[in-house]
């Protein structure tokens, strides 16, 4: 009884892992029979859970134990930069067969990440249907509605009555994604209305689809792009979408645990880029295997500093004459920098949400210019006033003061404007990463600051 | 037979535009009829697009037209911070009677966007049942479990038939928010077991719940971080959670569109901690109200320049005799923001994530001190030999590679530990965002820098 005052989560958690132990006793002495029972009892992401965890030697136990199509549950729940690696240690042959028995649309994932060599073997030697059905797929283009859908449906014909559809339904069950909406085709095959399970269940048994059917159907094309189909769920609260041709021909469904996904993908996407970090740095990495994922993108700022440097290096004999000057260099190049990276967020974050469409953006980069004047102005007379009672030097003030605001303005414009343009012109916007429109602001402050100074140089001496 | 060729969006959205017209027309034209069966045929995401698109005239024509359960639809889909000004619009007892007739999670939410008064006065008038309900939801702290659960879920006892399951789901489809689980009760209301809408359709009519009922149940506490719950949703593809108690009754339950919102605020929340932004800074906001946003922070970043430019003005003297040393600033603040600003964001994405408990922590913070270790003496290597063959010095090289290499490892530390130590000390991490670590790493490196200058003057000059 002791057991009942336990926290909920708490209990869930000490009978999981006496569970795993369990689990992981038996196969380390080859139970077999145990083994397969309680391990079968454990939920499919668990089992992955468990299955990366094992030694290889532990591992190739599994193979032998489990059937193609359980293996293959575990093999979807794995992050996908890791599959590769199993597939090379199983026998090909079984490789293929559970390659096979995955929905079409997670194996094309996996195939996504193996080597083109490894892709044609394995479809020489896969279950034929399961690879006409694969290829099918490979050739759509990545993050497209195409690349994430899966073929698994259930569709019925409108002529069908509701009795008929249930009955299909029953027999469709144990491979179909989702049984929660029922796609409905005219004669054509094409599609003309959906039905909720809801409301097939509600539905009198006797009635044509038809009529109960509902012909508001939303349906997107198959190259729409991933971030716009997420958006759709989000907004819609759908839990599965058809995937159409040009012309209405059903051709698949996305379901919601694949949005999830999805939606993971372009949020980290956008982090990572913000950051200038690889989406592969993860924290478990090894520092060796982080380190060189950030090199490269250090090592070109590296230069761009060095070009900024040799920038500052022409005004030399000004900074000879006022040292002070150099004084304010940081603030000036921060400042402009976290300007820049503020616009940029805005900009990204509402390039991903779709927010603005082509009269939008250029709006928005208008309005961030004017908010850059605004800041700007705002900072700079704090930071004359500042420095005048500091220094005791107006014109140093006055200086700096305007370079400050001239820097926020620009930098503001450029954090909005260099995203939108690389994504009009169809310029993989990684470029446009945070640490990048930094550099690039820090130079044009620089170049700001030391002109005036230079210009204005007798009033300073 | 033309429109056949078109593409299928095409030919969507311009059915789509033309039924929005007439709808707008009707409206306009006070053809209640014309407007009711045309305004409730659009999906309920779509209808509230079109509301907030129209005038104050035809909102109010609207709130007339509508009953107060079709207008509680079309308030669940607006965005949260707009709807308490239509709610001053309405009616004090339309208000409650719309926010009667929505699912209590929802009038919870936009309770949350109200003034206190507001709510009170509300919850005055409104329906008593549904006032309790809300009362009781609104007691659980924001970001938990019980905040994003609705009530509204199918509980079904383990000693009914699968046949008297069906019949009790057909009576309460209507109002349940998922009928796809129905939730399985001991006679003591404790969770027990759960059946899938798919289960029960393939049992057999006469079975016992208990038999065919899963007991591989997964439920979350209460107080669960609605961050953790997204992540189960994501790796055990749920479409509904069971929210239960300390003592396992069921409180309520958690949808899979709910957690798309989750999973969206989550990942805004981050990017824009990275970026310094204000997570309502939006791209279309007026320029006035944008700027008002950032100069909060940019105020705090020029002090902390001020500041920066203070520590620099301590070495003056060094300046002074040597001012070519004023041209690597920027490069090696530079670098160390740029660093800092990839450890914090690999931190901030583990910590979201979940990646690692306390002990991973620890390991995460010596691997980026390696990683900067590593990063730190690469950059400073080739930045000698640049300075070295540019500038014919050999000493000023040195002075520049090893701060950048000192820099590059006290940056990488401080963007991954103090994350950390926000998160274990339960400070808002707010303050840990990017511009604030950049900052402090432009200082530290600063020092660095002219700490080393000034020691070595002698070799300089």
């Amino acid at each position: 009884m002791e057991e009942k005052h336990l926290k909920y989560e708490e209990q869930y958690e000490e009978k999981y892992k006496a569970h795993w132990d369990k689990v992981y006793e038996d196969l380390s002495n080859e139970l077999t029979d145990n083994f397969r029972e309680e391990f079968l009892d454990m939920h499919p992401y668990d089992q992955s859970l468990f299955f990366i965890e094992q030694s290889k030697e532990n591992r190739m136990r599994i193979y032998a134990y489990l059937s193609p199509d359980e293996l293959a549950e575990i093999m979807i729940n794995i992050e996908l930069d890791n599959t590769p690696a199993y597939f090379k240690e199983m026998n090909p042959r079984l490789g293929a067969m559970v390659l096979s028995e995955m929905p079409a649309d997670d194996a094309v994932d996996i195939f996504n990440e193996m080597d083109k060599e490894e892709v044609v073997s394995f479809l020489t030697i896969m279950d034929k249907e399961a690879a006409e059905e694969i290829k099918h797929l490979l050739h759509y283009e990545e993050k497209t509605a195409g690349s994430i859908m899966t073929t698994e449906f259930v569709a019925v014909y409108k002529s069908q009555t509701t009795e008929q559809a249930m009955q299909q339904l029953k027999e469709d069950a144990p491979d179909a994604e989702t049984i929660y909406y029922l796609y409905v085709l005219d004669e054509d095959k094409r599609l003309v209305g959906v039905l909720s399970l809801r409301d097939l269940i509600v539905a009198d048994e006797k009635t044509k689809l038809e009529e109960v059917m509902s012909e508001k159907i939303v349906a997107v094309s198959v190259a729409k792009d991933q971030e716009e189909i997420a958006q759709m769920f989000r907004d819609y609260d759908f839990l599965a979408l058809p995937v159409v041709d040009f012309q209405n021909h059903l051709l698949g469904i996305i379901t919601v645990d694949d949005i999830l996904d999805v939606m993971e993908e372009e949020a980290s996407e956008d982090f990572s880029k913000l950051a200038g970090i690889s989406e592969t740095d993860r924290p478990n990495d090894t520092a060796l295997a982080a380190a060189k994922k950030r090199l490269p993108w250090l090592i070109i700022l590296l230069f761009l500093g060095i070009f900024t440097a040799s920038l500052i290096g022409q005004f030399e004999e000004t900074l000879d004459q006022v040292a002070v000057l150099a004084i304010f260099i940081p603030l000036i190049a921060g400042m402009a920098g976290n300007t820049g990276t503020q616009a940029l967020a805005v900009a990204v974050r509402g390039l991903s949400n779709g927010d603005y469409e082509n009269q939008g953006k250029l709006r928005l980069v208008l309005r961030e210019a004017t908010t850059g004047l605004i800041t700007g102005t705002v900072c700079g007379a704090v930071i004359s006033v500042v420095i005048f009672f500091w220094k005791d030097d107006l014109f140093l003030g006055f200086i700096v003061g305007v370079s400050i605001m001239a820097s926020l303005i620009v930098a503001t414009l450029a954090g909005s404007l260099v995203p939108i343009l690389m994504d009009r012109l169809k310029i993989d916007p990684a470029v446009a990463s945070g640490p990048f429109i930094t550099t690039i602001n820090d130079i044009i402050s620089i170049l700001i600051y030391f002109g005036m100074a230079t210009s204005f140089m007798s009033y300073l001496t």
